[in-house]
């Protein structure tokens, strides 16, 4: 929890090698990165870090070393949520009793995507289901009907989780529905916790009252948020208005290559080289990377991706 | 244009008697309630206004009726925004013609639903052709996928809207896709006035630069709005978050009901009757309405709905 | 009804001037086509009639053409089936009680497309209330989700509109459920006709019990369809089975260049001009043109379509 | 290959015991099933065997198990087709591999379905990736729109498979585009082919020159498929009509009940005990179970799924 009583969590990238295999060994750069970012927690194997082309195996390594990296910085305050979902819920429920063994502060899960639930009662079911693998750890939903194809409104299922799963928690909420949303926020705020991913829109819901975050371009130009919740908390409306024209002329270029894919690209960039993506993801050719970097030195870009002094958390 | 900048337009809902004919001469009190309720304009024959359910030669006597109006009232700065969309593109560039003749402030259309746009080529095709019949008249595209099942991005629409229509004046959006939405504005707004639909995000909007509304609550509840401008002007964000609390809850129980449906019961119950709404649309039921009424007196509602005085425009 | 007991409509085009008026004493040769094609009955102002891009008024002329046509000729056994869905429930039930004081034999109706059913109950109360208004003419429900965006179960639709619908008689289907068609096929053949919409797959519903159709390729090319017929009923499987190939490579032709649109070009082409398509579809290109009859001369297509003497109804 | 020169493969269910872990020693009795219903060949890992629900480990010992089997019942030409699809690349290329150490006849999958492929192109490179991992084995992609929700049409994506992708061989097809899927027949029967997955309509593609089949109902209902063909065969159509009525009826049961989950039941009740179904699926309630079965039991469905001996092949 950082200035403002706002909890942004980087959704990191998952370090590889040339070859697709992991590259463990850089966890502890990216750990620094976040640090430096202003930030004391991340989200784990989310789509960021692209859960469903690692395996199981993969996925519970990567979450070892995140947590031996918590201890090796003896930073025991670091939050550690870690992405659990999976098309396969025995693969789920495997991956959340180990996270629980590990020590991960929250797991969150999708739905399954193949066999989808069918109605919000199959839902609930299957995330109790999960939740019940790690009665430890709190439990968060992770909405995304994008990529799962589920939607169920968030409103009814909170209301409902919250009567059937002990360890309910919250939400990671990728979805446009600003209704309902909204009116999670104003019916459950007090009881649970409403992370939203869509960094794009991250002063309109901050003023709606949200308060918890996850998303990638936190990886790379955190300082620009905070400008933001300066600028508005100062009353500064001019200058908030101006920094949210300069964050969407980057978004504009990022969502021009697949904001994942690029930012996996601006990672190796600024210092903190995480590797290629995996298939079915396709890495950026040479002459897209080349006009990405192009075009976003015509930005102010670098100027909140390059960092000189480590920000106040 | 009235206080701190904003343009708000209630879609005005249309007069019907039981029998589902219209009550032209209802027109009157509607336009006095909109004067009290600090507003200086409508949008006429929207989704709000049933438009679909209406023919052209209805569509076209309700303008005229309410040119008629602000003409009694000699108030030519009242702004008469009127949809001229239809599944056939005739009778929208035949309403087209009319609006002009009639004096109308803008006209605004939504894609043809049947035979629908396959590509943004031939939604601007579209848009030009029935634009074209009003040259003299701002033209604004009324996006509603969730009714007309077209869905552009409107970044791009609105791009090439400005190269290839003369008229073309900008959005009246619905649809809940922010990131979008965001850069229309940060993009267009110096060229292009974007109307947002979904009242029950006004202030998410706001603070994201948004001045331009058009919807069906204004008609009933425009305080409560007034209410959280002031409160963020004057840098209350308690009080802000109060009242959207308290305007969630109202517009949930709207929903329970589908927010048209109840909006024309609710005006019929603050002295404006409407009468019905004509099929498909199905009036409430005598339980339905009395269960609507009862939840909404458990709410703040009617302290914003029944007006004592005029608000100051 | 004709040979082997199969009723195949033509879904006739509507003719029209350059400017896009309509071209109403065209009507007696497209009339003289479907006689020589061998079909003794229409489908009017459906989707390859341009229905929604017709006027209310355009659409009740064109079917007083057709029954002055049928009286002229003086075959009260030609039968005239006529669309009167619309947007607009009003005039879809004024365009039912013209089209039993006209004598039509047959009335289908597409649902709402903008204020859409939202449940199967929805669905039937529409059908219902426009059936109502002519209640001597048999009503046909028009399923076409592609356009309209509904979509429910056909054999509970069936089911349901039997029970409260006394004029309910069928459908004309426009969707790919094959298991949903073919169970309504065996539930209801005795209570009702279902008509077939997609005419690339003739064959194969035929196979399992269809015997109705209304398409549009009836108009031009009928005889590859009754050559289909005497080879399944000769038990000629090599012969149907290169009959269908050559009819698979000219739909493939004609559903490059959308095949409505293409239609219209091929009336044209047989010397039954029926001009231009309306707004928002668009007329070929002259190259287009060329090139769909180009590549239709490479197929034995003008073989059936360019009819020496009439076929034998 | 058997009677009528059509290869019908059941899509075998995965066995478990009660606590869902896999029961590989029922293989055995499986198999025999196969034989005595008139097959020769099986697809394994399919919908039916809840492959997303499997762990790629578990997957790849089912295979070991029916290789064996084969093995051991000295049938070298029993075919063992095996869907090695996944959401996750790595591990269906890892599956390919492993399909062709052991001697699989042929490897299917689905398209990722969560990173999902957004153009044609992005779909046969992943086909393309996976197969290359299996160079001596036959690839067939596996098109399941609703399950997946990628949907691209089939008689594109199969030319530019043919070009791009040495082993491949075919598609198996779960969707309803019978336009497309016809075009696909003609167009490229002689090169691959086409396994249609759904059962219900099993005669209506047949007769479109359909000869390859994958299913779920080929596990318990073999004999009316064949009673079928020889109706058709004998040209005795009003027998094969009764025939596709009281399959209607039967299907129409299975799907009350997800037609998955009642065929795992059913093969219970038939002697084969296959367990329940793994999350997210639910296994029927008692109550469900039992009604399930007399709703058969007034159906002639035990007259087709009780095998008294062997069908010849």
């Amino acid at each position: 929890m950082s200035r403002y009583n706002v909890q942004i969590l980087p959704a990191v990238f998952t370090p590889m090698f040339d070859d697709g295999s992991i590259h463990y060994d850089k966890t502890g750069a990216i750990y620094q990165r976040c640090i430096e970012s202003g930030f004391n927690g991340i989200f784990l194997n989310g789509t960021t870090g692209e859960c469903m082309s690692l395996t199981a195996a993969e996925r519970k390594k990567l979450l070892e070393t995140w947590i031996a990296c918590r201890r090796k910085n003896t930073n025991p305050d670091f939050k550690i949520f870690v992405h659990i979902g999976s098309a396969n819920l025995y693969e789920a429920a495997d991956m959340a009793e180990h996270a629980q063994a590990q020590g991960a502060n929250g797991i969150a899960m999708v739905s399954t995507f193949y066999f989808r639930p069918k109605t919000l009662g199959d839902l609930v079911d299957q995330c109790k289901y999960v939740a019940a693998a790690a009665p430890e750890v709190p439990f968060y939903y992770y909405n995304i009907p994008s990529l799962t194809g589920v939607n169920f409104p968030l409103t009814a299922f909170v209301e409902a989780a919250i009567r059937e799963i002990p360890t309910f928690s919250g939400l990671k909420n990728s979805f446009h529905d600003l209704v309902d949303y909204q009116q999670c926020l104003h019916y459950t705020k007090d009881h649970v916790q409403m992370y939203w991913g869509t960094d794009e829109v991250f002063m309109m819901v901050y003023t709606a009252g949200n308060r918890n975050y996850v998303g990638s371009t936190y990886n790379f130009m955190s300082s620009i948020y905070f400008k933001m919740l300066d600028a508005y908390h100062a009353g500064n409306l001019k200058k908030l208005t101006a920094l949210e024209a300069e964050a969407t002329s980057i978004y504009r270029i990022l969502n021009d290559y697949n904001s994942l894919i690029a930012g996996k690209e601006i990672m190796r960039h600024i210092g903190i080289d995480c590797g290629p993506v995996r298939q079915p993801l396709k890495n950026l050719k040479s002459s897209e990377s080349t006009s990405l970097l192009d075009r976003l030195q015509k930005t102010s870009f670098f100027d909140f991706a390059l960092i000189e002094k480590p920000l106040k958390i």
